[in-house]
């Protein structure tokens, strides 16, 4: 065995915090932790709720896929550490900045029901949103001086995470185009190490994407649950597939 | 009459347009309106409606005032020609821009209900935001990104709906503030000449601003009316006579 490396993982502890589709636990490096991805699906503020079979392990590869892809191609800073089983991933401590930083390339979802834009339209540029991360406010939308008014981040780190959720867009469209899938829009985390830096955190999947099909426009993504479309697991395996994240 | 300067006003002509609170008409000179101050006072997207004895001539002086007031004390371009008669201002005409620009300096409204504040905290600084005008959409609350995405202003008409919007809070702190009251919010509206020069338009008045009393914290506008606080008249002919708009 000598001179051989031996890869060893840091052993799960105590949980930490359970939230509607993961759960993160404390591990026996204080300088770690796990993210453990459920098969349990949320939409519409929590009122619809069902188990998806297979979401949790589909996610967790995709996301690990994703998070590797966008720091060896496009310089992301993540807290993705390592795989460590199909729903399970380390990961580097953070706490969260309470933002879902959202991107849009095409409307949808509520881009087409606050705004009155058409489903599909192609938007002249890519559209960055804030939201609170709130339950119970119901994740307001906000511009920056709400942000700022809240003191959830300064103009510098506003500055950041808009030049982060363009560069993660850049990336993504390529990656998903290289699929054939188009990238209408997603949702993006970021969480603050104890040095101040700003890695991008959370997931990234068909629950945080909206993918569609660019032959057919099929939704391979959580549209497919809220709206009852039908083949929920069959287009999250097709991300996978597709992805390559399923081996 | 030889070297006597006499002051004529347009005549008013057809119709152009009627909202909530005032009618637009055409006149005698092509280069002037007249908008006409009604006494109809309607509050939460319309739902609900009342006539407020008084309101359409007391709103119609206090706007002229203030207008007059931010020209000459703080170089603030207005579509404010001159006040007619008690409900009638001649203005210039302007193709109003979309928007509903709010400033805030005291949470209220909703700021309190959206994002959480408690109402009278005081903001750290004047948030401003932009809400699409638009009924059927219920005056969605926008960002730059939106802004832009809708084509409605570009970058440059942002950044100065922006500046005079802080402007003119400047000015009306400071008018208020002299006869004892808070400015809690407001809602401005702008709109475009032919040669591209942004006007502030529509009003400034109980109506537009939330008011509140220094002393005593009594409301002093159309709170009155949403909440069924009682005495609207009285709050509206009170800022009449503090302002002194009432001659």
């Amino acid at each position: 065995m000598m001179g051989e490396t031996v890869k060893t993982h840091p052993i799960k502890g105590q949980l930490l915090h359970e939230g509607k589709a993961k759960r993160v636990y404390l591990t026996s490096d204080p300088d770690r932790y796990i993210q453990e991805f459920k098969d349990s699906a949320t939409a519409f503020d929590g009122i619809k709720k069902a188990t998806i079979e297979g979401k949790g392990s589909i996610n967790c590869r995709v996301s690990a896929r994703i998070f590797r892809y966008l720091e060896e191609e496009w310089d992301v800073k993540t807290h993705f550490v390592d795989l460590i089983s199909d729903n399970e991933m380390v990961i580097l401590p953070v706490e969260i900045i309470p933002l879902e930083v959202v991107a849009r390339n095409i409307a949808a979802g509520s881009m087409v029901k606050r705004l009155g834009f058409e489903e599909g339209y192609r938007l002249p540029f890519t559209v960055i949103e804030f939201y609170l991360k709130d339950d119970s406010l119901h994740d307001p939308i906000m511009n920056n001086d709400h942000v700022f008014a809240k003191g959830i981040a300064n103009e510098e780190e506003i500055s950041y995470l808009h030049r982060e959720a363009h560069k993660i867009n850049d990336g993504l469209i390529e990656f998903f185009g290289q699929i054939g899938i188009d990238l209408v829009d997603f949702k993006l985390e970021f969480g603050r190490r104890p040095d101040g830096t700003i890695l991008l955190a959370d997931e990234i999947s068909s629950d945080t994407c909206r993918l569609w099909d660019k032959e057919t426009g099929k939704k391979l993504d959580k549209d497919r649950f809220r709206f009852d479309l039908g083949d929920v697991e069959g287009a999250y395996q097709e991300i996978l597939q597709r992805t390559g994240a399923g081996g």
